[in-house]
């Protein structure tokens, strides 16, 4: 399998699930891979990109962009907003 | 007082003291506002900015730049790497 651009969507598992799957993207081809993540996981998924960006493909790939927003959830009438990130790792030229 | 540059540290207090943190430090004259946060703190980190955007100071300020990073804590020996935010927030022209 081969793809221009992968995406990994972090919740609640350990840091590590997301690492390698982020690492398993870029490892079949992959030059960019978008890490997202919504409400408590937002932590994570800065977890997530900084392992993979300064210790498994340390010196291969970079933050090229990173977006938050908001996003409704629940039913009509009880809504709450919360918060989304997205993490853009791209590899070096 | 007035300063071209705030900054409020996110912690583990309610989203709103940060909220009104920031909110004060641009209705006394700040141009910019950091956002920072280390930890788990980051998701919360975002939650603020999202709120001052989206909210209290709608359509007066925006996100101007974001940026993670790595910090090591602790005594040496039992050092660990947490990850960072920074996020401006930037009154519009």
């Amino acid at each position: 399998m081969s793809l221009a651009e992968g995406s990994v969507l972090v919740g609640n598992k350990s840091v590590m699930n997301y690492v390698l799957a982020a690492v398993i993207q870029f490892n079949q081809g992959a030059k960019k891979v978008s890490i997202k993540a919504r409400g408590r996981a937002i932590s994570r998924a800065v977890d997530v990109a900084e392992i993979v960006r300064s210790r498994f493909l340390k010196d291969e790939v970079d933050v090229s962009s990173i977006k938050i927003g908001s996003e409704k959830v629940g039913e009509a009438g009880k809504e709450r907003t919360i918060s989304t990130i997205e993490i853009v790792l791209e590899r070096k030229k």
